[in-house]
């Protein structure tokens, strides 16, 4: 609804947390894509980002800011990217940046959703850990 | 993940806006079930709340203060409660408020996630109208 | 098909078990919902209500006179209703009333099927247990 | 639960009208297959023998005497067999008897569930249509 | 796109390994039957081929020579047959047929796909064992 | 089965044209990513690359030598990465290598599947249209 911010957030280096490409069977009653889908592709491309930081299971505790700027259409092709925002002990922040391809014309890409996520890291008890155990494991790959 | 408020801000005196049983196919990689579902719901039971205003077509703009307090499991009965928060020209907000009655103890229910969402009423054209609209469209029936 | 029985048979100061807004992934070939869908969520619906009565684990074993009257269209918001019909010494009946919300005319309610489903309350080992232990679970809790 | 008629019910001469591979995403909380996957694959194959009638649309209006005499498990391979039961001025009944082959053992053949399924055939503004109309169709073709 | 070859190359008198109804939620952006679930049913229907041999647990390694001779639609009843082409030490080839019968004429019967499937044997700890002992498993039965 | 190739034929300059994180409910009977799901974003990924030449409307001509190497796992976040092979008059093949990023070790990445994929480039009437078409339409973006 309001304007989207420039496309320049995205790192382009990077390739996007998760793109798919969107069916008739995720549109909602008006045959836009149904919102609960893009959010569902959010919550995994922020988790994405947090387990490659070295953490095995991360849980979601909070969405700020999910911001819906332009409808997405079936055939759409549409790239999740995540940039990390901030670390706290044992939580991990991540804005993702949701990019969406038109089917008729490939050139023209929108951003068309953004939203910052909150993952807590936790242990085997699903109880929090700190976020530097994540980076210690993954630093001895 | 933090404490959750009273349950005594859902008005049990209106049915739950949607209400569901929760299948092993809305699991995660961890086996509970996937934040992205809840989501999901949470945007068609806030869409239910404007829909029952008398307005004919919304579309999410945005969501806010997503927390998810604790995990949702298989089995599980959850009800998305809704609450009118406020009305602007052409926008609507809902709270959602999500409890789920955990599988082996019908009587326990806890509140797992809660939202704040954002609608506007749009037209045939997909552009923003007045949501007094949505209210003469009501009173005439 | 025929005369639906006047709604009064619904008790309004039960929430319902199970409550959705249709969406066109579920349609048929024809463009209304798919009859299995609406038979899924009756199914889940009896159940919900052998829950309440306190039994774990439930295993439909019938249904009979299911009944429908009228099409459920993408976008109903549609409520599965329920009613204890009658408690044997390890079964359970359940009368499913289904009613959809028109969604654009949400003070139209039109009840679209009705079922009786028969459920038997089962141990771990998946053999009949008598109700009576679901109802003693119950008033321990 | 109770015992299964003998399958020599089955017209072993004509192909099932529906059979499937049973799928993890087809499972109730007690990890056998959800009945109301059951019930949705009931719906299909009555329909199949009304349009192999001639019927170009059909819809279901009753259902009965669905039991269902043993679970369904991941991997089974499940035949949904059909038998015209009778033919009214503008409905078809149809007997649909569901067997399933064990993943482990499949020589074992076991029947699962039986259902009575009534369709009326239908005109394009969906009113009821005379079946004959579907045969004179068929003797046409 | 190319000539289907002459449907007698199905043996008629097993029935298909795999037979379904395509559903809307089935289909691509131009509203046909998305591919990749054919290609899904032609995974089973290869698999059960093997199963009926006796094999417990087979793992797909390549499929070769898929040929997508003409649309899917939704309505269409799908038939998956199946003929065993080989067998080798560990390996089983299997050439899966897909016939669709046209929902407004039954009659019309019309091979669509075609693949050529070959699945691996393997034990409990998913190495590939000798295909000899499925069919001994089989003869004891 | 046999022994992949190494990853240095992917094209690491260009995003994957599908990456998606594997969920339960895409497992198949023994636990692991159900080869159907996998050939479904195949054949999604393959036709992302038609469109990105500039084509509106291609569809799925053939499959040859798809190589399942190794499992693919729930949590994987697997990439499906695209290379164009040739161009036909009015068809266009494609190379798909599908990579997996193990869940709990995201630094090891395993080329599981490998398929080469033919499409042809259709118009608004289903009939073959040059290739040439898409690319003229390309250019005047």
């Amino acid at each position: 609804m309001d304007t989207p911010r420039p496309s320049t957030e995205i790192d382009r280096s990077q390739p996007p947390a998760i793109r798919v490409l969107m069916m008739p069977r995720e549109t909602n009653a008006w045959g836009t894509i149904f919102g609960g889908i893009i959010l569902s592709y959010i919550d995994q491309a922020g988790a994405v980002e947090a387990v490659e930081m070295g953490c095995e299971h991360v849980v979601t505790v909070a969405m700020k800011e999910v911001e819906f700027h332009k409808p997405v259409f079936v055939g759409d092709l549409v790239s999740f990217h995540t940039r990390l925002m901030g670390v706290g002990k044992t939580s991990i922040s991540v804005k993702v940046i949701v990019e969406a391809q038109r089917r008729l014309d490939s050139d023209e890409r929108v951003i068309v959703t953004e939203a910052d996520v909150t993952y807590v890291n936790v242990g085997p008890d699903g109880r929090p850990r700190p976020v530097e155990e994540c980076r210690k494991r993954k630093s001895k790959r």
